[in-house]
């Protein structure tokens, strides 16, 4: 298996590297260390050498901060893990506080003047470091950057060895276009811009612009390096000789050169008095600093591999269909026993989770789990954000709902969908709400809408059917996925928040309203869809995009309160499951077909 | 009549202009000069005296700018007066640019090294001055302040006087809270953050403060006046004495005193080395460089008057619901002669605009015109910004529509309402498109949403059935009224636009969606409605905020294709027509009564 269900932090750790951490900072003279959850890549999972937060405190969500004084210490965490960091952390250790509002720079602001605050300059993006360096400077307190960090001291020879998976090729026939022609393209608009070279620090656009793919984090096929673009459209390419497997040389030609890690520094003296791009949002300040220092006039924008990557080509898009009938196929086994066998037997999450990961393995072509399958039972699915582990795990009820999100990494896409599934008789109550998320994943499926229209302005489709019945779900609608890399993927989203990038076509996004009753059940309903070009309606005007749904799954129809639904809509929930048949269909035979055929026939 | 017809400008005064504003320049040493269509209030609508763009162009629109060189000049307008600008300017002497496109900063990126442009800082904003200023470092052009503005030197003579119009109280029972409560809620706050006093330029925000209106520009009773108000409460108030009307200095009282305009920059010398509250998008370049130069610590941030005037209090509500319903009654009243003898006599536009116009002085309560009716008939109604004149007038047409949108300033509330009408028989393309702009009216007016929502969130809702239709508009949603002032008034908005602004209980705003046929006919469908406080739905978790319909007048029942209505939409038209003929019918009798009943039966 995969997917494993202990935890991998204690909240004891966080008393004892506390200690450690502290001696350190005494040592330096600092009076305390920013502690964030980022790593030196800024990615969204870390491999554990890199997971610092976690080894100081036992927190292991996906965003948060802490900052160690001498004789306190915070967490920093969101609203979606404000159960989580209490279940994980030691209370009398750490204060919790709120990582958006306030938040490090707000703690800072109440510092004492004087105080000698340390940080990371690798593990910090100007922009983050800016909005604390504005109340450090408003407070009179010095941050002081650290060449070494005080955590990776303390941790000593308990830390893991940086990951060295091997970095391989990714096809063309997976990638649609080659990475001379990505390079070229990109050094082209590099030039006609006047700059000379890009600094790529994000592992997704150094695994998109070369066409390959690494392994230094679960659940997402990204190699840690680094590399510069120049206008001319070659490269040099920073990755521990240790992950260069035999084919990569071959495989990215001539005009990359492949370098030390070490050598990333002296490149960057090499473009002294040149134009340099780097992304502000994405690399942290030490390169910032380091280039600065070198005579390196910055230019700050956009990593420019980040919207190509985002607009899928013809090749990704058709590769996303198939892996997502094969993830489908899969699921549709995985739902049929739900639906029948799980009825009775009342399996617990672990059982329901390793069962959906075999019938991923058993297509041969699974990579890894796009993310840890979340399998919530009853109460567990009204957590958004849950993970099954040992302490947590739970049966299935009769009467109650069971909510799984997961997905695969295939070659040719990735998957990420959720199906929220009965478990005996469902209560009225229970459809209403169903019915209710149900039209709101309708809504954002079948809309059209013009060129320039972002995520946050389509939101509400997927709220308002909820917030017209005194409901709503806290979270997102929708986030960008990739091709074969990173389940989470911006820079699109759809969403409550402003985000300004336009949905445009080849993007691919989710649709996952839900609604969770606390201490009962959840509820999600998620496909991946696809932006799809401009195209006329019959008797319109102006051109609209739209979504093509690229999940085939059966929604629960013992859920579906159908007497709540429009005629359109019940004709859209006819359509998909007719679609879900001849997809899925053709590859299952005997009861699963059988089985199939029923759920999708019409409402 | 209030309303005229002619046009006030002649692209021909343009090339006398430009040659008179040369000269100065010429004698002052600069190469061009600045001419934004903003006044030193930044009215929407300007006094005749301050629209030195109308008088150097012939431009009349509500946004513009100009730029004068010695051998060239140019006009920025927006997408709204493509049309308009070339039928007001000279071509000949006038390039036509973007606005927004580049606009200003644009033009001055190109302009040659060395070139001094000259710009009055009473004019710009330090927001729109600051974009100029980064473009004009860039390309080393040296931007030069002018105390004195060349336009009105050229101008001369012919300069019309500025207004004068007595400042009078807004009594209490409109306004609904005291100028001394006000002013001692904002001091408090003010206080509370530690600032000293708050610079006051906006005349909307002097009248509200104070409860005075004044009728310096047209269609909106402001009083052009600075004021500064002190965080103990007390406040000065800079105003013209011969605006003095005999009621003021007692409705003021002691706290308030009376000063000349000319003493405001003593008075910002009174503050040195104290904290004031400017507005940076609001208040011109003018203050924040004379309120430095005299050593007062500035502080940036919102007209501290803008959110409490926009959350209209229990009173001011009340009276809003008044206003609209006696507006409802002469709107009824020119409905009914629209449906019925305007169907045989075909009137042009001068006619339906007086007609509308005598009905609403027939009220007794009528102040002003909230703006000048838009009548289009045909193609004209396809022009959302047109205003009838005499080179445009058409008559109505059987087979077309009449756009009627206006509204009047009364004491107890400000309206504003559209309503398109159908001329002889409405085809089924008039029919269907009208449907769908009175869908997405339906959405905006039903709507619940959770706290903190913002305009731009729920603009969506009413351009979807356009969307779905390959359509759209290019214009707002709604935008936020004033109480017996501006009929646009911020923050607030609903546009696709970015708004950051909640929406909160009390801010009306304009609910218009529109869709319109060049060169034939354009519909458009406004109600204001007023935020209401978050209430609890039947079932549901969550208080959702909502809206309540101040407008009531019947809406064309022959344009409804009532086929392509939801049973929700249907049952909201049945519900909303019964409402207009309870809430207006009782004013009414005879044939218009009987009219009325018919129009408001159900679909």
């Amino acid at each position: 298996m995969r997917q494993t269900f202990h935890e991998t932090t204690r909240p004891e750790q966080g008393p004892a590297n506390l200690k450690t951490v502290r001696a350190v900072l005494a040592q330096r003279g600092l009076d305390g260390f920013i502690v964030p959850h980022e790593d030196e890549h800024q990615n969204e999972y870390l491999p554990e050498a890199n997971d610092r937060l976690a080894w100081l405190s036992g927190f292991t969500g996906s965003a948060g901060a802490a900052i160690v004084m001498a004789d306190r210490a915070a967490m920093f965490t969101d609203g979606r893990y404000t159960q989580q960091v209490r279940d994980q952390v030691d209370g009398a250790s750490f204060e919790f506080l709120d990582l958006v509002e306030g938040g490090v720079p707000g703690f800072v602001r109440d510092l004492p003047a004087g105080t000698r605050l340390g940080y990371d300059p690798r593990l910090h993006s100007p922009d983050a470091l800016g909005a604390i360096a504005r109340e450090a400077k408003a407070a009179s307190v010095e941050l002081v950057a650290c060449e070494a960090n005080p955590v990776d001291e303390a941790w000593g020879d308990q830390r893991p060895p940086q990951p060295a998976a091997p970095v391989v090729p990714h096809e063309i026939r997976f990638a649609g276009e080659s990475s001379a022609s990505k390079r070229e393209r990109l050094g082209e608009s590099l030039a006609a811009r006047g700059i000379d070279a890009a600094l790529l620090t994000a592992p997704a656009s150094v695994a998109w612009l070369f066409n390959v793919r690494g392994g230094d984090v679960i659940r997402t096929p990204l190699p840690l390096a680094q590399a510069i673009l120049n206008s001319d459209g070659s490269a040099r390419l920073f990755l521990d000789p240790a992950k260069i497997s035999d084919a990569l040389p071959g495989w990215l030609g001539n005009e990359v050169s492949l370098e030390r890690p070490e050598a990333l520094e002296g490149a960057l003296g090499d473009l002294k008095g040149r134009r340099l791009l780097i992304d502000p949002a994405q690399s942290s300040a030490w390169y910032f600093e380091r280039a600065e220092a070198l005579g390196v006039h910055i230019e700050r924008g956009p990593d420019p591999c980040a919207l190509p990557r985002a607009t899928k080509n013809e090749t990704e898009i058709e590769g996303a269909r198939r892996a997502h009938i094969r993830d489908g196929v899969a699921l549709a086994t995985f739902l049929h026993w739900v639906g029948t066998e799980a009825q009775e037997t009342l399996p617990d999450e672990r059982v329901v989770v390793e069962r959906l990961e075999q019938l991923r393995e058993a297509t041969g072509a699974l990579k890894d789990l796009s993310f840890d399958t979340i399998a919530g039972a009853g109460p567990n699915g009204a957590l958004p954000h849950y993970r099954p582990v040992e302490r947590t795990i739970r049966r299935v009820e009769k009467g109650s709902l069971l909510l799984v999100d997961g997905g695969g990494q295939y070659l040719d896409g990735t998957t990420d969908v959720t199906r929220t599934m009965a478990i005996g008789e469902p209560s009225a109550e229970q459809k209403d709400r169903f019915t209710r998320v149900l039209k709101g994943h309708i809504a954002m499926s079948v809309v059209r809408f013009p060129a320039g229209t972002t995520g946050h302005q389509l939101d509400v489709l997927a709220r308002l059917p909820m917030w017209m019945a005194g409901l709503d779900y806290d979270h997102g609608t929708g986030h960008g996925v990739g091709s074969y890399l990173g389940v989470h993927e911006g820079p699109q989203r759809i969403a409550k928040a402003v985000n300004t990038q336009p949905l445009l076509p080849g993007m691919i996004v989710s649709n996952e309203p839900g609604y969770y009753r606390p201490g009962h059940w959840g509820i999600r309903i998620e496909n991946l869809q696809v932006v799809t070009e401009a195209r006329a309606i019959e008797g319109g005007e102006r051109p609209m995009l739209g979504f093509e749904t690229l999940t085939f799954a059966p929604i629960d129809r013992r859920l579906i309160e159908v007497s709540l639904l429009s005629d359109a809509e019940r004709a859209y929930m006819d359509r998909y499951h007719a679609e879900v048949l001849a997809k899925i269909g053709p590859h299952l035979d005997g009861e699963v077909l059988a089985w199939l055929e029923v759920q999708c026939a019409p409402l």
